[in-house]
Formats: structure tokens, C-alpha cells, sequence
């Protein structure tokens, strides 16, 4: 039985022995090779998806693939047979994706952004530093007192909110079930507009699909104060870039921190390069899997012995 | 017996009533009215050195001033008789201070300014985002993992310290007395070059005084790793400027996080301006003092018993 894991990051193999399949390297961005398309299992990272498409025509004998993505719609489009388990990579992304984000809405409240600016002219901008008033009401200074809410609420934001609470923050959470979840209030999406009102910075943690697609739009873009941040980790498509880039102008919202695009890399000509507050990070938050192996080899061993899998899609 | 409370911050000077002293406004910008001349006590925020030296002057029956201001050198410099009691604002600060350091860390690790340099062109910094290694050995790019030390262990780094172990930093101090304090294990000075070494990140909280002055030489700076970055919120005064601008231009180090300089603002004839991986906060970290009507009213009731003050000098 053979097992292929790809070299597009650096795994510790030694840590993956001890199994019955045998472990091969693989070339994401390559065809399979003929010697390893008889595998049943495959790992997947970051695999171009001329490879998927060639792993999905050829390996016949595949009966489970780990995508140490989160969200792993590229094996999922690649035409895979459906008799073929995906498990996510659900976890890995946590803590690097939290503190993304805590660093986002920090460069937001303290505007990094703006000193940078004047820093590139020369200018010290006395504005920005020296004696201010602390926190004062309708503008986003700090996360202590500010209220967040973190729309999306799995694994990253569990993640996220010890460290916004720890820094005095008012959190709340949206998501399709309410509920209290890891001490946090969790709301319907029935509360969404009372909750919007009450923002100091919105946290978007929504995973890509037709359900959460515009789910930031006009309207209740509206419903936010006109300081309240917002906060992009989750995808692109959550939010309705042509209302947000127009809030954005008219001053309507306090700035936007994005690290996520409907068009990645951000396209030459996007209204985001040159609105007003605005943070463009290159989606950054994640990208770097952490605990892999410990994951693959769990799997792996429940795999062996017929067992059900973790993060099974 | 009159108090004198600056118009120079929001007090809510209600939660200061109750006690023998009457309260009265004054501008800390101009000379001390005639009328108020006879006060006793005198709180200060950011009064101009005129508005002090003033005081000090007509002021006879001065006995205790209530600085604001965590180092209140403007204070100890004007020319009061020795026998007024000053009491400092230490503890005001420590959350603000707090908060903008670990957002330094964040925008060193994250590199926010980078991707602000590339976000000003229209260009999509791919390198900063995407599949990247896992905190890679040489670089600082997570507080996750890294060793961050922190110099000068008061109220400000007792503060910090949580959130950083919280993002899985290990975290280790240097102060001139060594001990556990906090749970962290503090290093006295003989141990700064070991410490420096095992740096990915070295967190300065010094006050300015000779016996801080240009801790940070030379021979101390090529102690640290090539990769490490260095944040400043103390005091300028205990760096050697030109030093460290070496130290940047010669890429030496990882980058400069300073949100303080010897001189402020900044002049414009700054290396600082030009050296690389540099970010300039314009003394932004506090600023704000948090807590000042508790901190008054304790020091308040104790004057009136008779009883000894707090953050006396």
C-alpha cells in the first residue's frame, strides 16, 4: 500500500513510519508519476491543479486523500471518484490565522498603516503619537473596551478570542447556530444587524461557498457604525467588494484590513489599492500548516485499523 | 486646602469629590492664576516646562504633586522644593504600552510595512503571502516558538508578558535585579550577552537615566542574531542611535520596531528615516492614561489620613 506526500513543504517523514503503507515524494505541480499511481493514499499541499486532475484520472486505487488545506476545494473540483475520503487540514491553520488577525486589528486600532505613510516622506506624524484621549467614543483606538465581533465561528476563531479578551475586548460571535461557544455568546444570523450596530470591528472568518457569498453586502454595511473596521481572513467572496470599496470612499466605515480577495493576487486595477484606509495584506494569514505530521499520522493509524477519520468533508 | 486637576485629559472630576480639598481646573499651558497660587496639591499632565517652573515659584504651599506621566522628569526638572512629595503615574500606562508593543512584535513578525510599501505601488507582495515555510530557523516571522526577551521588567512588561505566552513566545527578562517575577525567569545584566544570543525579538522598557544610557552599544547589538528585531518603548536615550543605524544598513539585525528616539520628533536629517526594516512609532505607545480618577482619589484619601502615598518618587 502506498502512501504519496508532497514535497511543497518541509515534513518530518520519520515521524510517519511505522504504518503499514509505504511513503513516497511526490511533485505537486507535476503528473504522477507511473510508478505511484497505484496509491490509495495521498497528502496534498498546495497541488497545481493539472496534478489533481492527472491524480484523479490515473490513481484508480485511491481510497483517501489529506489535503492539509482548510478548505480543500481545489480536490474537491478536481474530479476525484466519490467512493475517495477528503479529510481537511482543519486545525493546522489556527494559531497562524489567529494571529493574523490579531495583528490586523492592532495595526488597525494603533494605524501602522499611517505611520508608515509618513514615515516613507520623512515626516514625523504627531497626530498619530504623544497625548491623546483614551479611547474616545466612535473611533476604533484599542482593543481594550472595543467590541468585536467574529462572524464565523470554528476552530480560528476559538483560536483568536482568548487573545482579544485577554486584551480587554467585548467579544461576540455570529454563526448559523447561536449558542454559547468556548465562553463566547455565538448569535443567529437573525441578530446580525443588532450586533452590526453595536461593532467596533467586524471579524470575518467565513469559510468560500454559495451560502456565504455577499454575505457582507450594502445593506448591512450600512448597519455598521462609521468607524467600525473590518476585518477579512476568512475568502474573498464573503463580502461585496464594489459596496465595501464604496463605504470605504464615503467614509461610511472606519477602514478594512484584508487579507483575502475575490481575485488573488488583487488585480492591477482594483479600487482597493487606493481607498482610504484600507490594509491589503497578500493572503498571508495562513499558508504555513502547522502540525502536520501529527495529524497525518493520526489518520494515517486510523486508516490502518478501518477506523472513521478526523476532518472527514 | 485647593487641589489643582489639569484641563489637559478628560477627568471625571466627580469621582474626585468627597474629600476636604476643593478642586479647580487649570490650563497647563499657562501661568498658575493668582487666585490659585495657594493650592497644596497639583495633579500634571503634559504641562508646559514654563507652566511648571511657574509653580514652582509661586506655588509655596505645594505639598504633594500628582504626576500622570509614568517618568515624570518634567516634574523632578522645574525647580520645586525638595520637600514637595511627587508621586508618578506609574500603572496608568502599563495596558497601552502594552497593547502597542505586542502590535510592534506583530508588524515586525507579519511584516505589515513591508506589505504597506508594496500596497502604495499597487503591487501585490506574493512573497509576503501564500504557502510560506513554517517559522523557518534565522528568522523572526511568528511569536509562536520565538524567544523574545524583554529589558527593563516593571509594571509595562508585567503586562506584556501574558499576552505573548499566550501566542506561544518564550519569553525571558533582564532587569538589574534577577528572580522569577511573574512566572517569568528575569536575568540580571551579567547574563545580557548569553540572553542576546538566544534573541529573536529583544523588548526594551527602560527608563531614561544615566544609568540607562546607550545600554544598546555596539559590542551589545553584534550580540544578537542577524534575523533578531529589536522594539523600544522605554526610552531613545538607551540606544546608541548611530549604532543600531549601522547595525540596520549593514543588515546586522533583523529590523527596528522605535517608538521612542532620542530626539522627538524625529528630526528630519534622521538615518532612521532610510535605514531598512525600520518602523517609526511617533511615541504613540502611551499616552493615555487609564485609571487616573482611581489612582487620584486612593493618593487623595491617603493625603487626608495622613498616610503614606503610592509611586512615590
Amino acid at each position: 500500500m502506498k502512501l504519496l506526500y508532497p514535497t511543497s513543504l518541509a515534513l518530518d517523514v520519520e515521524s510517519l513510519k511505522g504504518f503499514a503503507p509505504s511513503l513516497h515524494p511526490y511533485d505537486v505541480r507535476q503528473p504522477i508519476p507511473d510508478e505511484l499511481t497505484d496509491a490509495e493514499i495521498m497528502i496534498t499541499w498546495c497541488n497545481s491543479g493539472d496534478n489533481l486532475k492527472d491524480a484523479a484520472k490515473k490513481c484508480k486505487n485511491l481510497k483517501w486523500i489529506q489535503s492539509l488545506a482548510a478548505g480543500p476545494n481545489d480536490v474537491l473540483n478536481a474530479g476525484f471518484d466519490k467512493s475517495v475520503t477528503v479529510t481537511t487540514g482543519s486545525g493546522l491553520h489556527d494559531h497562524t490565522v489567529a494571529e493574523h488577525t490579531l495583528a490586523l486589528l492592532l495595526n488597525a486600532a494603533r494605524k501602522f498603516y499611517e505611520m508608515r505613510d509618513y514615515q516613507l516622506q520623512g515626516k514625523w506624524p504627531q497626530h498619530l503619537g504623544g497625548p491623546q484621549p483614551d479611547r474616545p467614543k466612535g473611533k476604533f483606538t484599542s482593543l481594550r473596551g472595543a467590541n468585536v465581533t467574529v462572524w464565523g465561528f470554528g476552530n480560528i476563531a476559538k483560536t483568536l478570542t482568548p487573545h482579544l479578551l485577554s486584551l480587554g475586548a467585548n467579544v461576540r460571535g455570529i454563526a448559523r447556530s447561536s449558542g454559547i461557544r468556548n465562553g463566547i455568546e455565538v448569535y443567529g444570523e437573525d441578530k446580525i444587524g443588532e450586533l452590526l450596530g453595536e461593532t467596533d470591528a467586524l471579524v470575518m472568518i467565513l469559510p468560500g461557498s454559495e451560502a456565504t457569498k455577499h454575505v457582507l453586502n450594502k445593506e448591512r454595511l450600512g448597519m455598521l457604525p462609521d468607524h467600525a473596521w473590518i476585518v477579512n481572513v476568512g475568502r474573498g467572496t464573503s463580502i461585496d467588494e464594489e459596496a465595501l470599496a464604496d463605504a470605504l470612499d464615503a467614509g461610511k466605515i472606519g477602514g478594512a484590513a484584508l487579507d483575502v480577495f475575490q481575485k488573488e493576487p488583487l488585480p492591477e486595477g482594483s479600487r482597493f489599492w487606493k481607498t482610504p484606509n484600507t490594509i491589503i495584506s497578500p493572503h498571508a494569514a495562513g499558508g504555513r500548516p502547522q502540525g502536520s505530521e501529527e495529524l497525518i499520522a493520526y489518520n494515517l493509524r486510523r486508516f490502518c485499523a478501518g477506523q472513521e477519520l478526523k476532518n472527514v468533508i
